[in-house]
């Protein structure tokens, strides 16, 4: 166990800020519910970012960038939509600030909006009140439009990453001509997210749809993927929602088709944020803190030397610099810590921390005999290996690692998913073996909320692989045709 | 003249409005003083970031990202940084809002904040209250962080990209041991700025310093970057402070230095901004629309077939296939616009309105002969030239192109800048012929306020390579050691 990290069988919720604490990712504000994400956890969205972005490029989508603040008027114009976020807004109703005379900084009352304005929590409403301006006839569709931006949800229980006042995201917003466009594009870009996540995150991913208790507040059809947790809890990870017309009816946005009839026109958005780095921590670290899949660690590789003269440190650096050069003609990013001020034994410590995937420590003896000793985080394992070839070597690791982690993830969501026909399994796997419960479901929105008024579970989606079955609801015993998702979950 | 804009010399403000908008860079949008940037205008900025965030990665900086809101409280802890800025604070009281049982949606104000929150301007105040926790001893300096992030200042009178209440940049906040250090940091960034306008935005700058009373609110020292606009009004491109202990001291940022004495920490800031492509439109563009250097075009290169049947067009496309194979092996951004809907002389317009350097026209003419017509937007020459080698000769004339656009400006901003040693002449070249001016000061903020409010010209900056002079006040004739940089400005 890594010093300040406690075991996550002891406690999986403060072993998971501990992580994040002391890996350096990220801390708490002072602005409540805001986190001050850290370079080493800022790095990580970098990466996620550089990749997602270029998936989206791929499939034709522009970045633009809308304005943080919402008019209270727009925001409220699509009616569920306004439902689901009122209780949550920050709201803006002065612009100036002035000294009271005695030295005080107070709001100014003379510089009070006359409307006020609401810190986006998401931007379909003024997305879609510009949309108005850009469309006219079928010519100017499709609008295919991605924005990198922060958004504000006040929050009251919060938790690092996975749940913050503020958090960082991408918003995808598209208009269409036709629903079925609409639909393919909702559908394309939930297996762009489960891409990346599986891929990319080595996180096994869940793609389903979300009941109607669930959707996104203004959406006809949420689509989702759900990840599984270690401690047996559900992370949703990306949502991508189909809005029908919603929104273009809210801001009466029309175009003319190509048979010359007005119609309004059909809508998406979809998502994915900072909850991510959450994911990534919670579904692959351990006690000894975290660990990180190659493709996504900002340092692929630490070098370590082990030395007590200088002329040790020479000879160990002559040898570090021609590897890290041939590293990096592999695109390995490589940190080379040749601090005096730490003793490796530390050095070992922090990088373990740290998740980077692959350690490399070499000494004297080891220049003496041409090998170095290589470590991997994800299993813990030492090697004593030849100099000869080591970039080639590295290079086939970081890939086994990238694997390894995936197909434990994978072997663990396998392991931790169950399916159940009774009331009282369903509560006690709940209980006592928490993880995805594969059952069926009435289908009614009572049923749903009435299992989770009284186990915490939801229904995380129905899963679009989903084979047709009869079966019987595991409250109510009506009728069911197929097994849904539920879990507890972040 | 493109349409729908006007002539710059008619009305330069309009003409510069008309580009933004009628180029598809970007709008304003229903909220004050906030611009909407669409994908055109985004795609700049986001080859500004990539280059900027390359050259502070090359510099030992890390980003990191720093909460939107801040207590009030924090905002006033320096006296003249709130000064600075508390007449433009977008300020968040509430962070609930609910429906009043007729159907309106209002703010809750039993969801009243404790404190305010103050929407950032720029996050010295909540980076240095971080700042605090990260650092203890000198082996924790320098912390070296960058941040992309939007900020707001309410703005009375906007102007699409030049002053926006919410605007998109990047602030560098940096904390050292020493004065000196910090110092050399201020200067390095102002030198990564400089290097940037000139060899990527072919814009010809002045390094200098601003005087006492055009500080940064809470440095000792501003440095900035100027460059001259068509019109003759200068605009500043970038600034980096030099805070000195300030920020330490309001916030108790101390540090036991490496003789185990406590001192308080010196700081930096530095930062551009969005406004830098108002700049990049301003300084190069013509009645015709945008004049992009290459280096930071969108598009590079757009081909544009001329014919009348598909096999003509299947021809063509043929060709262009492997031309653009061969340009984006070189690395060069290529747009085939095989539209159908639009004719080749609407295209053209429209190219040239969106500055894309160089337009390829082929028809079938140039299939037979082996050429193709190949224009410039900066010269608006056109001239025949053959297919074969034509990648090759495409590369060098965009480098050509992106040193003519600088020449350009270089020549513009020597033409315009004039040494003035009396008030009259002062004053009428302000009118008549504006540009930089190059006058002696007494070096008093009583004077340049007397200018400032006499001729509406401020002391643009005292530019690092002055050269000292003797010489005479150019409105009060008392004596002075060297030139300063006048000038209207943006």
């Amino acid at each position: 166990m890594s010093k300040g990290v406690i075991s996550k069988d002891e406690d999986y919720s403060q072993w998971f800020n501990d992580l994040v604490i002391k890996s350096d990712m990220a801390e708490y504000s002072p602005v409540r519910g805001c986190m001050i994400i850290k370079p080493y956890g800022y790095s990580i969205w970098e990466k996620i970012q550089a990749v997602l972005d270029g998936m989206f490029k791929d499939t034709g989508h522009s970045n633009a960038y809308f304005p943080l603040l919402i008019p209270k008027s727009f925001f409220s114009k699509e009616a569920s939509h306004v439902d689901g976020f009122a209780k949550e807004c920050a709201v803006v109703t002065h612009y100036r600030l002035k000294n009271d005379g005695e030295g005080n900084i107070i709001v100014d009352e003379e510089a009070k909006l006359e409307e006020e304005l609401i810190i986006r929590p998401t931007s379909e409403t003024i997305i879609w009140n510009t949309y108005k301006g850009w469309i006219q006839s079928y010519r100017d569709l499709p609008i295919l439009v991605n924005q990198w931006a922060n958004v504000m949800r006040w929050e009251m229980r919060t938790r690092l990453f996975l749940r913050t006042s503020e958090f960082l995201w991408q918003e995808g917003h598209t208009a269409h001509a036709t629903a079925d466009e609409a639909i393919a594009e909702t559908e394309q870009m939930l297996n762009v997210y489960a891409d990346f996540a599986e891929n990319w995150m080595a996180l096994p991913v869940v793609k389903g749809r979300k009941t109607a208790n669930e959707r996104f507040a203004g959406a006809l059809d949420t689509y989702c993927i759900e990840a599984l947790m270690q401690d047996g809890k559900a992370l949703q990870a990306g949502t991508s929602h189909f809005l029908g017309q919603n929104f273009a009816k809210a801001f009466d946005v029309k175009f003319t088709n190509k048979e010359n009839k007005i119609e309004h026109v059909w809508a998406t958005s979809w998502g994915v944020s900072t909850r991510l780095i959450g994911a990534l921590i919670m579904a692959h670290s351990d006690d000894a803190g975290l660990v990180l899949p190659p493709k996504l660690a900002p340092i692929q590789v630490v070098v370590v030397p082990i030395y007590k003269h200088q002329e040790e440190l020479d000879n160990i650096s002559a040898y570090v610099d021609s590897l890290k050069k041939e590293l990096k003609a592999k695109g390995i990013s490589v940190k080379f810590d040749n601090r005096d001020t730490h003793r490796p034994g530390s050095k070992f410590a922090e990088y373990e921390l740290k998740g980077v995937p692959l350690r490399v420590a070499i000494g004297s003896r080891d220049m003496q005999n041409g090998t170095v000793e290589l470590a991997r985080r994800d299993t813990k394992t030492k090697e004593t290996t030849a100099q000869e070839g080591l970039a080639g070597k590295i290079e086939s690791l970081l890939e086994e690692i990238q694997n390894n982690i995936y197909k434990k993830a994978f072997d663990f969501r396998a392991e931790n998913t169950t399916e159940v026909d009774t009331w009282d399994e369903f509560k006690r796997m709940l209980d006592e073996e928490p993880g995805f419960i594969s059952a069926h479901w009435d289908g009614t929105s009572e049923t749903e909320q009435k299992i989770k008024e009284e186990t915490k579970a939801t229904i995380r989606c129905i899963p679009l692989d989903n084979k047709q079955e009869e079966g019987k609801c595991i409250l109510t015993g009506k009728p069911s045709t197929q097994r849904v998702l539920f879990a507890r979950a972040y």
